[in-house]
């Protein structure tokens, strides 16, 4: 596969997931966030390209491949954090794929190196991302690069740390198995609902599946449980109207299920990879 | 300005158009026509980027550049006519400003060739497009391409043919005035609306302005005036709930002024590649 076909695939990945309406918490065609629009989600994925582009070319420097997405869709996008968690978990996917099979992102993130977590840490300069910390390494502290360092740990030693209270690290770590997952019930709920359905429908299925670490580090478990049960009852009785209640209810407490939209972006990439980039 | 930035710009452009709502008659963010998707019009701008990056590249060849461009968007689109006046009216735009001035689109159209013609009409074999026909050279009859050889027209000398009934041509041969009117407009409007409503106001405001050519080929002059003097009184009293009126009115008459979405489009185009890409 080219590496222009990838990044395309990647791109269009982005704004289908961010363009797909109801998808509860979340910004969508049909609504911005008070502080960041849909807009700045379009103008972020068109912007990205050119490193999505390298990524599908290169089979290691995850970190500074992050670092650079960041800093080109912030250039775009008015400096707002839109894609942090998409570019975190995409781009080993893009790397894979250029290499020919995106299950080896597995092989990619195993091979980072201190570098890459370096140049992770460096990408949180250009935007503000909710992450608290790493253990004692705070995105926020200077001081915690040189730490890294010193420590020696590498950019997937840190998603190792990190997977337990981050959704995106578990899929570095986890073989990217909930994305798998989520781009298999894509190619299946084409066949029978709308591509803006199918993918309101695979984010309520991986909402209920797993509660969303996001949401979990904002708002406490029990509102994270809460949210996926409550995801999981809009499944069993499928209706538009329920499902853009609880979409409101959602934005009103500001509750944003962010790590589950990011995992569903990159399922549509995988998706959209199989030949599927014709929108039924 | 480098390639890579001004192909992106002109997808940035196209997303934006089509995303803005409500723009009355139009496929927008919050509807589709019965044949054709939102999603159809996002896969296109995404998937057409290779050939605007060879655009911005060139000084000649228009005419393959928009075949091509019409044959790559079919691709990403499931062979739906997504962006045909899109294409024609931008491209000789984006290679203008990969020389360094948009404003050198009127030379680079007025050197245009016979084959630059023939690779044109044979655009038509991807999609479907309504276009009736310039005089007696239909774009339906394969027979138009012999006579366009031996006639010796160039793809200019079909556009002054076709400049009355057509407000694409119109641009063609009156050197984008509309396309750059529409730019100063968006310049203007950002600083006191938001995007999605400045989009809105000089969409309504060329519409306002000249009855949309492709309204008239299908309904007639006496509707396309109809339409313009609505879109005008629009204007005079902003309120989007009545501009939502007029739209839900135009998508159940199945009036779509197509061709001066177009022209916004461009005019967006030209807008963002003076540093407004940040979305405000």
């Amino acid at each position: 596969m080219n590496p222009s076909y990838i990044a395309r695939c990647a791109q269009l990945a982005m704004i289908l997931e961010v363009s797909a309406t109801p998808k509860p918490g979340n910004v969508d065609r049909d609504h911005d966030f008070v502080d960041i629009k849909y807009e700045h989600f379009l103008a972020s994925a068109i912007g990205v390209r050119p490193v999505f582009e390298k990524a599908a070319m290169s089979d290691n420097n995850v970190g500074s491949l992050i670092r650079e997405a960041v800093e080109e869709s912030a250039k775009w996008s008015g400096g707002k954090n839109t894609h942090f968690g998409t570019f975190l978990l995409i781009m080993p996917l893009i790397m894979a794929t250029g290499k020919g099979d995106v299950c080896a992102a597995s092989e990619i993130v195993q091979k980072t190196t201190v570098e890459d977590a370096i140049e992770f840490y460096k990408a949180f300069e250009c935007v503000d991302v909710y992450l608290g910390k790493v253990e004692d390494l705070s995105v926020k502290d200077a001081t915690s690069i040189d730490e890294i360092g010193r420590r020696g740990l590498a950019l997937y030693d840190i998603m190792q740390i990190s997977a337990e209270r981050d959704g995106i690290a578990q899929e570095w770590v986890h073989g990217f198995s909930r994305t798998l997952a989520g781009a298999r019930m894509l190619a299946e709920k084409v066949k029978e609902m709308s591509m803006n359905n199918a993918i309101v429908y695979t984010y309520l299925t991986l909402l209920a599946e797993q509660p969303d670490t996001l949401v979990q580090r904002k708002f406490g478990s029990s509102v994270a449980e809460e949210v996926s049960r409550k995801a999981s009852t809009m499944l069993k009785d499928w209706d538009i109207n329920t499902i853009r209640q609880f979409d409101d209810e959602l934005i009103r407490r500001r509750i944003n299920p962010g790590t589950t939209a990011d995992i569903v972006a990159a399922s549509l990439f995988v998706h959209l990879l199989e030949g599927c980039n014709e929108i039924a």
